[in-house]
């Protein structure tokens, strides 16, 4: 599916993605907090990443994207190339407002991620996710997307909190 | 096995692992070309890591070890610790000059990394490696030294090169 398919299909749902900007700041933080799934040192880190990705003149290492419904910020994605390979990107973050989850934000962000992938030669995206029972829908959701379990590493975050690592290939028409 | 009886060992088999210094650079550049197991921009990405670690007033978020053989450096090792993890640890380089190869100093560098993360309450270490078979003695040193593998992904680095990733617990005592 390409960029601009995946644009109309957004928008058909009343959404729009489009690339993050500097007055969307305060909107990324309020979501990393009210949705309750990211600890203090992570909404540090995610807005680490979303200043590096902001900057002026930077290399653009992170893609940053936001989904609008009726003209607001409701979500957004992090993205970048992965070090030392020809082809694979990381998908860093994708964070939904607790008040936009079920409206197929998350989706959004999702398709828009891998078609700017795919747009830029890109051929697999790969992600971490955590393996405790309160991440299933999380595991689902990127399952249902056509990504992969390709590796598990038990108590990697914290006790009795696993790395859980997905990949999918974009090569095919998958969507 | 704790970092006073690593040392020990090395000392007996006339090693010595110490901290990497500013004056060791040249001889890290120079053994991570002359070994050839890596790329051009590989060789940057780790001397990039290196002079990061090296960084006056750095919160040395990578540790960094050489192996003197005789006086002189013959290898090195580049570690961290994993961001949003409790207690992992990545082990990013270990590069011994080929002058030096079969000596035991890439053993004693593995040792040395596993005592240091130990110490400081780490309890896994995770690395990175390449599924092609030009890297099979590097996955058996690995496997033999007690790194299950615990990921793959097909194609990660570039068509016909995967990522393999292995991780070891260190909670036991398992030297």
């Amino acid at each position: 599916m390409d960029l601009g398919r995946v644009c109309q299909k957004a928008d058909r749902m009343g959404m729009i993605c489009r690339p993050l900007q500097r007055r969307d700041r305060g909107a990324v933080e309020e979501m990393l907090q009210a949705c309750g799934a990211f600890s203090e040192e992570e909404v540090r880190v995610a807005l680490r990443l979303v200043d590096e990705g902001l900057e002026e003149g930077s290399e653009g290492y992170y893609a940053l994207f936001a989904v609008e419904i009726d003209g607001a910020v409701h979500g957004y994605a992090c993205l970048g190339e992965t070090l030392l390979t020809r082809s694979t990107w990381h998908l860093y973050w994708i964070c939904v407002h607790p008040d936009a989850q079920g409206t197929g934000a998350g989706r959004a962000l999702q398709l828009h991620a891998e078609a700017f992938v795919r747009d830029r030669g890109g051929e697999r995206i790969v992600l971490e996710t955590d393996g405790r029972e309160s991440y299933a829908r999380t595991r689902r959701f990127y399952q249902r997307a056509g990504y992969e379990e390709v590796g598990w590493i038990r108590d990697y975050y914290k006790p009795g909190s696993d790395l859980v690592l997905f990949c999918k290939e974009l090569s095919g028409q998958v969507d």
